[in-house]
């Protein structure tokens, strides 16, 4: 798959990624390293919780959607070059076997001002889960070169 | 230190956390698994890239955060429990050897309407470097339980 340029994207392009499915010991490890809150550790207290049963970091699940948006049909040059986003959410928890995969849809464009060689991208990143129901939704603000005059390969 | 409910917390008050080093091997290590661009995983690439030497996935540092903010002085009773956040940012690169911290300034409080046994906290989280130079920046929506009645100690 090539790699696209700010002009290759419109505003309604959805993109896809492979899967990846989650279980307790990844759930686990994530969590002593990173998140080490007892409903992201332990079966018994995590009854206990909000979560009424063990949930994955959503720190967890955003690494995770990272690695599926690397992977994906979403692929621009110079990388997924994230500046920030806005407005994530976990609307419902991660769970071991669970199986993640993200859809991106592009919401806007804005050449950049100072910058004619590059523009921004805005995409709506949704990670569903193996039922569809999104566990995350964010939108990134991506960075994407625009393609090189003369369409000779840029190192970006 | 004790934990806190929602009526501990009042708007302006700042948290600190401790510190984390972060080394080269923590960021490819992180970067082979969730984001595997050549940016954070190769210093001759990263070098060539908009970044201009090797740096951690903002998603990294995102992980690292929420770990400083789990043993830091901000202490909801429950957890830190988030159901998303606002305006994620990444101003400057983090580098090999960075130290970093994070301070969190509670910027909002809003009982819940339908659960009278809870309430949002809005906290601004900024992840520092060893130069106090913001790296990531980025607002949470909590939910924090309040006070149970008697004083009794609640297991959430």
């Amino acid at each position: 798959m090539t790699v696209q340029y700010f002009e290759d994207y419109a505003v309604g392009q959805i993109y896809h990624s492979g899967t990846h499915r989650i279980d307790k010991e990844q759930i686990v490890v994530f969590a002593k390293q990173f998140d080490p809150q007892p409903y992201h550790l332990d079966d018994e207290a995590a009854k206990n919780s909000p979560f009424k049963g063990l949930a994955a970091s959503g720190w967890h699940t955003a690494a995770i959607t990272m690695r599926l948006l690397v992977g994906g049909e979403f692929r621009p040059a110079g990388g997924i070059l994230g500046v920030g986003f806005d407005q994530l959410s976990w609307p419902r928890p991660v769970r071991p076997g669970d199986e993640l995969r993200v859809t991106s849809e592009v919401i806007e464009l804005r050449p950049s001002k100072s910058r004619t060689d590059r523009g921004m991208v805005r995409v709506q990143n949704t990670t569903l889960n193996q039922n569809g129901e999104p566990v995350q939704i964010f939108t990134g603000n991506l960075i994407v070169p625009r393609r090189p005059a003369g369409g000779a390969a840029q190192r970006y």
